[in-house]
């Protein structure tokens, strides 16, 4: 729902805390203080309850809502990669992740309010029926309560929603779209877009129309919750500052969706 | 608390789900059939989702209660020794563990109940005022409803006392106490009771009286909730068969503490 | 080679020192009265510097010959599960896990002559070029003098003896073979043999051909140099201690390869 | 040795390859073009078999020198915290190491000559008898060929020298020492020095006069081989910079010491 009453909205997201003991990956102070939810890591791919109490905190000072972000246990990998699980195993690895993050996160006075797949872990809930209800499964076992965050028009959207979670849908603001609404590959030029200015014009047009933008210009009408921004790329702090300043220039306020 | 009306009942507990992976320790299915409450290690020293969400499942089918047995992040050293946190540290990683122990646990539909510090962890709670506040903290913060299991006399049973959580105290079946109530050093000859008959009856003794049996025969006046039992010993499962048959033939009924 | 003057001889071979920690898998000190080789995790799938020194040590009171044993960077799957690696990196892994087997073999007085790929990995060089080309450069990189132990018949034997290195072939004392001369899936009923007398007498006809017999009882011509057995599956050193004894009593030495 | 015949050269070692995964610590790159000497992290505290193999290629182009930097298994805390492992296992551990350390040299082209302990297990060789002895019985077991690097002064130069394995002695750029010719605690004000070319020109001074310079002035005559400079703390590759420019710029060779 990007609209409320007669004013638009819409909530800025990134994944935070992902450094582990002496290791950090991006800049959370930074992002900290441009985005409205924080996607904090769990511990298996990244993070350690350290970075996870002290994000959880950083994010409640600034008033930023926060969630639980879980991947595959490969700390080596830092979940980028598919481990072989059951679903029955992907099950039972979030919900032992959603356990941590609800513990930290009430510790710091900031409980999470949603859950977001990482990496590896959440590119399968685009196409995987098994891996989208698997985690469905576990919020619901753990906390019913708990949002599921995913990509606009994701299965996850639907096996989520059926399993009768509130469902939130994200749009990535450096990442191109096919004609189907889907992320185009990586490796494919012109899948990431770097032109801060073109980006954040971009996610406007996305934002007040409701609907995803193609490469070709064409208008795809989703749900659209939240805008994906990114704090570890170069330049990805710059292009979250855009996206924000061009928004509310045009009216747009930036908040979470609790 | 070992009356409710004229009839004496006790707790038996035993660490369990303290496999890793393809690895296994004790014999976790004996030993749920003797005890009213398990210890679940939490992932960082033992255990992992599948065991501790299997372990927390068949616990429920016996219906016995269960508790999250929280340890130093040391797989290598199974939370046997002291890995050098802070205070502060510690709070996080026991709050992490619990996090992740209620959530498998409210998973298996057999949430837990209590709080047990493991190994180096744990000893350090019967003298160390900083990591038994640390505990305590940790455990006030993300559930306050959570019971404090401890050593009977140990500094944590004053410090998790002081801070309002209820607190259960424990013997152990097959140690040797001194004249002040501690255990004998495990390197002491006679430290460790290997006769099950007479670690069964010395067990109805303290049950009955209240207090712990020193080597000397004193009998020291002591809060006793509960008696732990080992399953992964030589001899483990037959002492704690014999100490349950002879309580109960005894009258004593053995039950959990919640 | 499995005749040598007039006289037969064979290499028997287990996996060994697949603990970690306080953890143990099957019975290493049974197994190694038994066996002439044993392959020796390195640390990374199981093992570590203690159970891996240790291992090495008690091989050499034994006489027994020692290789390394590397996998896939995977405690929690102890190896058994592909991880996502690119062929480079396999290298790499490999060369890293048979250093430190060289060093603690080296130090235990007892250095490794052979490299075996354990589990997921092992199974990968059967048919997968680019992995047994990895493992291959990998042992010519570090140590050219290593002998490379594969299945009788796999992509791996090929590979490495094309790449200079000497090559010996396994077969193993309880699993079936289909008529391609591989093995029958684990799910196929009776791929895996229990009868111990059985299992053994196939033994001593596929020494003597030098051939392995399928399950429909046709024998097809390899190289047969060691025969697999386990240690850490129920009757596993029953039917270890009964190969051992038919084929001796048959007057087939056992001895290594080396 | 700081003198060959009548000119003064000297080596710089830092610590690299200290990154885990997608995680890096330090600017590699810039250091190597700095430095004679690469002390590489073996995979326990920090890197992997990829990191190892890059950083000891990347040294191999620019040729400069590589050691083994073995450290507590402790990636969380960074090998910066004392684990309590007995000698045994220490040596065990560091063999291990220096294992996986020799390979993955041996694979890239550019075997390791030396051995220099990291952070907390370096901190134990300057006066724990036991733990010197340790690592020099595990060098000698695995490669007695192998130069062991330590403080100048430490515990470790005369444990080292009596097992018959080579030492060089290392000061540091950025740090003040005490009257006794010890590092002063980084808590004591001034312990880290951060004018670059104060510390430059110290160590031009304890180069030429094969001294430490103490915080009062007092230069007590030690062996000198190697000075050790940082690339992951702030102006640490500008610091790096200026002790060689400096150095060089006085006629003494940078070079390493083998």
């Amino acid at each position: 729902m990007n609209t409320s009453n007669k004013s638009l909205h819409i909530d800025l997201n990134s994944d935070m805390g992902e450094g582990f003991g002496a290791w950090r990956m991006g800049d959370d102070d930074a992002i900290l203080d441009i985005v409205s939810s924080a996607n904090v890591a769990c511990g298996l791919h990244a993070g350690d309850p350290e970075i996870m109490a002290r994000t959880f905190s950083k994010a409640k000072e600034r008033g930023v809502n926060v969630g639980a972000h879980p991947g595959f246990p490969d700390l080596w990998g830092f979940g980028r990669r598919i481990i072989p699980f059951t679903p029955g195993e992907i099950e039972r690895l979030v919900a032992y992740q959603i356990g941590a993050a609800q513990a930290l996160s009430t510790y710091a006075g900031n409980p999470i309010t949603y859950v977001k797949a990482h990496g590896a872990l959440g590119n399968l809930t685009q196409t995987d029926l098994e891996v989208a209800t698997a985690i469905a499964r576990a919020m619901k076992a753990v906390n019913p309560e708990l949002i599921c965050m995913t990509f606009a028009g994701a299965l996850m959207q639907k096996v989520a929603s059926e399993m009768g979670l509130r469902v939130v849908c994200e749009v990535f603001a450096d990442r191109a779209y096919d004609e189907e609404g889907h992320l185009v590959h990586r490796k494919v030029p012109g899948a990431v877009l770097h032109d801060v200015e073109q980006a954040a014009a971009r996610m406007l047009r996305m934002v007040k129309e409701g609907a995803i933008e193609t490469v070709s210009g064409r208008m795809l009408p989703v749900q659209i919750d939240t805008i994906c921004v990114h704090s570890d790329t170069p330049g990805a702090i710059q292009m979250a500052e855009e996206v924000r300043r061009l928004l509310e220039g045009a009216g747009v306020t930036i908040k979470s969706f609790v």
